[in-house]
């Protein structure tokens, strides 16, 4: 084992795209658990959108990283030592262990759960299995509610959570409508993920174009709209919804990166005139629901009705780049970082 | 009985700010009813801000009135003559009859309803008992879903539907704060409709001013707005809202005239960082359950918990300037025009 932990600090907060230069690696001794506490070493870190906030210095559903500090994020791996009641060595366990090697957590500050290792390889409890999965599956039955025959609409859907969005979308009997990147991002969504239409938004790359492209794959409008990207393409589907449409707003990715908020129509008029709902969505709202949800996922990956794909880089020092390449649409389903093999 | 039937045309479609010259004033004969229909003559019409929206050649909930066809608009009065079987010579009728002193219809095409000159004057058919009275209850409830000790905002507070929201929100146990513009609304506002605090929007001229005084005003961050006028009010609530807020959006009125769409920031991100709700209404949505609305509303009038205030104008050729009055906020409750004495 080895006698360093690796950890990802954040150096600098960016103004607007990140660069690895924005994060520092630092080398410190593998903790030692405490009273109540247990120490996991990672095996697959996760990235996430989300993390892009994490790095800013405003107030938002949760604090800030401070610069200096590990960044945060969620990683699975063994229990490599414990004086944990409930974590005994040799458990699998997934949590806000942050960007590094070795963690050491009470189980609460990380909201670390247990993985049983047997139902699926242990990665997918950060993608399928885990908040990305949980965040599709609640975000849209609970905000978007597609009613069969409806039309549903998801961007980033070749995206860990994107890509699981348009396939519960049909197995609730709806049409499928994916937004994704480049033809053979377009090809997965349709081919394998059975979406029944895909638009290339680097081929539809303005308002107008977007809502041309829009009114084909969706000729009867959009019921549901499941936003990871927000920007021109929110104002796009605004023009197509239905009466009483519900958006879901669970990202903004394509805006994460902008120095200055760009200015847009408001989407009041077309609220008001479809009498139409845009709510946004945080997964942990449903987090006493995991269980239902995970159940649910874990019954239609066995059935073959839901499919997933990771894209895993090799070594925890590539975790800067990992996260960059969801900012560029470089990465081609979950993107996961791996800094040790599974556990035996 | 008058020979002749005023009635007041579209004229020309306003760019902007819309004047009396985009209005045209005809006579012609009194209709005669045919089968199944009705001839009523209007005793009180209403003016109202969505009439706005009728004149501007787009789709919307509604047609738009073509040029050379009669306003429409809602107003109450007695019927005249009829050969239907339904409403009878000297009932009392409300409906959308248009901008005229005779109306012929079939019931149907005006959605006309009988309106009971014991409950009230017959006059609060356009108001509280009416279109508007169902907006704020409906809205409030319904897409506001205000629980007791939350912080409910509404704009154009001292308005037909405002002045019903914020006593609503009072009723089911909330702080209401109410936006208004100029000191004699402001103390109406507090001093007669019984809302916690008010916010004179001619100091809090810009986003920052009303940010600040929405923080003063709501001290505890805003649970419900229902939304009157859009704009700037809209984005200073946005950056005030609560965990789980909900937003009804009924109107836009500072938009409504506006030659170029004012872009702004997205709400997308409070929205998303608070879990919110934004939701456009629009009060034909609660049509079959009017009568429960107005049997409530009706009630709290008479237990005096329900106040409303009219504007009423003397004579249907002042019918222009009445509309314009809503636009310039001239107007001190609910805006009406009296073209005939009630029917004895």
């Amino acid at each position: 084992m080895p006698k360093t932990n690796r950890q990802w600090l954040l150096k600098a907060r960016p103004a607007a795209m990140p660069s690895e230069a924005d994060f520092e690696l630092a080398e410190t001794p593998v903790p030692e658990p405490g009273p109540g506490q247990f120490v996991m070493r990672a095996s697959v870190l996760s990235v996430d959108p989300y993390m892009r906030g994490r790095m800013r210095d405003v107030k938002s559903y949760v604090p800030p990283v401070q610069i200096g500090e590990v960044m945060t994020g969620a990683s699975v791996g063994a229990v490599v030592a414990s004086r944990h009641p409930d974590f005994k060595e040799g458990d699998i366990v997934e949590g806000r262990f942050g960007w590094q090697d070795y963690a050491r957590s009470d189980g609460r500050d990380a909201g670390a759960r247990k993985v049983d290792p047997s139902l699926a390889p242990i990665s997918t409890a950060l993608g399928v299995l885990g908040m990305p999965g949980m965040t599709a599956y609640f975000g849209l039955t609970e905000v978007g509610q597609p009613k069969e025959g409806e039309t549903v609409v998801v961007s980033a859907a070749s995206g860990a959570v994107g890509g699981l969005v348009g396939q519960i979308a049909r197995i609730k009997g709806c049409r499928a409508v994916g937004i994704a990147g480049g033809p053979q991002k377009c090809a997965y969504v349709k081919d394998e993920l059975g979406m029944d239409a895909a638009i290339d938004h680097r081929k539809a790359r303005d308002l107008e174009a977007m809502t041309a492209a829009l009114g084909e794959a969706a000729p009867d409008g959009v019921d549901v709209y499941f936003d990871n990207v927000g920007g021109m393409t929110l104002d796009a589907v605004l023009a197509r919804i239905n009466l009483h449409a519900r958006i879901a707003i669970c990202g903004m990715i394509s805006e994460y990166n902008q120095a200055e908020l760009e200015l847009a129509p408001r989407p009041t008029r077309a609220l008001l005139v479809q009498r139409a709902r845009m709510q946004g969505l945080i997964v942990f709202d449903w987090l006493k629901r995991y269980p239902e949800g995970m159940a649910q996922m874990a019954a239609w990956i066995k059935e073959g009705r839901i499919k997933y794909r990771e894209d895993v880089l090799d070594g925890i020092e590539n975790m800067p780049k990992a996260m960059l390449r969801l900012f560029s649409g470089e990465n081609f389903g979950k993107q996961l970082v791996r800094a040790a093999p599974d556990p035996a």
